[in-house]
């Protein structure tokens, strides 16, 4: 099995790819969205490909990228890749760079080299459109003939982490629904992973045996501090970059950060994998809930 | 003296044991608490043994953790020992985990191997109870055999730290009495260090020469930017893990997080110890207060 | 050109001093201070010399540092600079340490080594006052005969961050006028570099093939992931203090931390330099805006 067929996001999905020689194309359509965060509780948001987060894109390093972007909200966008360095023109935020705004109706064809393998994420450049969800996940895997293929995990997962607040009624308790969250996250009260909150998260699978990476990913207005039980780990990239003989058990994912992770399975069971602020594993304050999935050996 | 003896929680109490060959066995009882955080402010929160934090919970690497908890709460509980990998059903979070629930008036014997020295806590499974108190710092020191020992610090200062939001009438001034701190620590006013803030701290002591270790831990709903004056220090571990020419004077110690620092005692005098952040250096806004402890010359 | 010709911070300024033998002298009047924000948003705050933040302090490694520092506002204050430890006496907490407390109308000329080459910053030592404005950058550049002076950047910035939590009447719309910011920065809503928001932040000019070193500077309530767009960069040191072999693209610069990047202009263009957190890119929720300068090829 390749490395991409080992790479999963639990509860997402893969974007569909064209691959042209070289070239690996991606169409992401920036629309409103409605997303259920958990049971009763229903998002309108804003989304890549109707998806709170977009899907994940993968690419081979040495590709090149290739992203067309159609505009069908009512106000322009633009899409950038947070990381992996690129001429400005492709760098997506018009606001400062000179680098194209897609007006509402029109597409944009992103175009740049992934030369450096990675995790990454990418998101509209205006900030009130990336609280309302238009983010999602960006993988580049080592070259075919890397010698990281060697070192290759067993199994790949993406945990995109982002954090709304959506109008309810009383702490504690909630208020089922459909809403638009407020315009930024800064009295955040749900705290999702690929989009869910517990009991909606989708479980890490796992044999004995079995050497596992986890790519945590944080695009939201807080840090994340993320907690495997049952595993000490590995940190072994950081927004791209290898980091060595780094253990650990529980590490800070500052906004725009991501940290690669790996671990052996040898605990059997079922273990949470969560942030450890304590407010973050509730669903506005009720509990169980929150930034909180499951390791699930088989 | 032992490291065991040099091992101290300023305001805090270390809990006492029983041992049966290589098996260290703590009583824990998790129940309603009266806390004063400060002259004045007093909160009606859950404590283990009475004590908020809990009391310090000692092991020597290689030792069988024996840990009965009993609950005289009015709702289920568990015991989560956050790091040093274990069984899943010793590891207490029963909302995930097949591990058991303790439902009100019974008790669990949570029994593991401490095979990891380093610095650790224990809470409540649920972060409901855990933002009322129910937690504590848990330390495993290294082997009597182990050449750590010959490295062994002069002093080796716990320190829990934890921030609260408590009903108050107006934010720079305090309405003294007793009160339920709000469900979680959400928009916190008051910033503990062993349960105490300024100026209620007690003083960590030391006199010229001696090398001090700090161990500070995080089970907060923020993070907490851990300062020392007039003292560069190394940070030694992170998490349990060891750490290696790391010298600094601030570090962030994010939610679930534990570092340990070092220095020598080379500069007498009475120096703050203190997060770093400007609103947490107040008791509800009022000055001086906060998490700040000193550094005492004797 | 010198070290210190080089060292720059865009939107402030660099504060005389005069030089006696080895002792560099400054002089602090620490004073009420209006200050213009962004575009049609002042605050009456406190300030060094009129100025929010202070001037940047400049000495070179070896040096003796004298700071003459004076009260001409209504209440005590005191002087502490962060990090580069020293003798208690001029360490400048009086509310904790034996240290001069300054009173209204008085003077005090804090003296000590600057043995240490590095970013620091100074600050008053009452946390409400310092939420207000006084603050000010400190750097400690190596000494002339120091082989570090091989590798000097070609520029070398100096920003400081700040958050602010100013009155204005609703989410996403800017209310003019001048305002004197709350007490604390518990809820923030503006965000500075150097003093100034996105659209008045002075750009960071470069050419190709330069090298260029940044320090970020935090003294705020919360912390801020910087991120630079195009450019990898090389974190070079942590508080003052080196690290190595440490690439990045966006670092956590936590309460109290200042983080020392460099890396070369080799990717022409305007691209932003950011912190990350997506409200933090607002003035009061209103885009483009926030903590965001510019680095801008010429």
């Amino acid at each position: 099995m390749s490395w991409e067929d080992r790479l999963v996001m639990p509860n997402g999905t893969k974007g569909e790819y064209q691959l042209a020689g070289n070239t690996r194309y991606y169409k992401l359509i920036a629309q409103p969205a409605k997303h259920q965060i958990v049971d009763d509780v229903n998002i309108e948001g804003l989304g890549f490909n109707g998806m709170i987060p977009g899907p994940l894109l993968v690419f081979r390093q040495g590709e090149m990228v290739q992203i067309e972007v159609e505009n069908r909200l009512d106000k322009p966008t633009a899409m950038h890749v947070h990381g992996l360095s690129k001429p400005v023109s492709q760098d997506g935020v018009p606001e400062i760079e000179p680098t194209p705004s897609i007006k509402p109706g029109q597409s944009y064809v992103y175009q740049f080299k992934a030369w450096q393998a990675g995790t990454f994420f990418y998101h509209a450049s205006d900030p009130a459109q990336i609280a309302q969800g238009l983010s999602g996940p960006f993988v580049v895997l080592p070259k075919e003939d890397s010698p990281e293929n060697q070192f290759m995990p067993y199994r790949d997962y993406v945990l995109f982490l982002q954090q709304w607040e959506i109008p309810q009624d009383k702490l504690g308790e909630i208020t089922p629904g459909t809403f638009k969250p407020k315009k930024f996250d800064i009295n955040p009260n749900f705290f999702t992973i690929n989009g869910k909150s517990l009991p909606d998260t989708e479980p890490l699978r796992t044999k004995y045996g079995e050497k596992i990476r986890i790519r945590f990913i944080n695009k939201s207005s807080g840090s994340h501090s993320m907690h495997v039980h049952g595993h000490d780990f590995q940190v072994v990239h950081v927004n791209g970059f290898p980091r060595y003989n780094w253990y650990d058990d529980t590490i800070n994912v500052a906004s725009g950060q991501r940290m690669d992770i790996e671990f052996m399975s040898m605990n059997p069971g079922i273990f949470p994998i969560n942030g450890a602020k304590t407010f973050h594993q509730t669903n506005n304050g009720k509990t169980p809930g929150g930034m909180i999935t499951k390791l699930m050996y088989t």
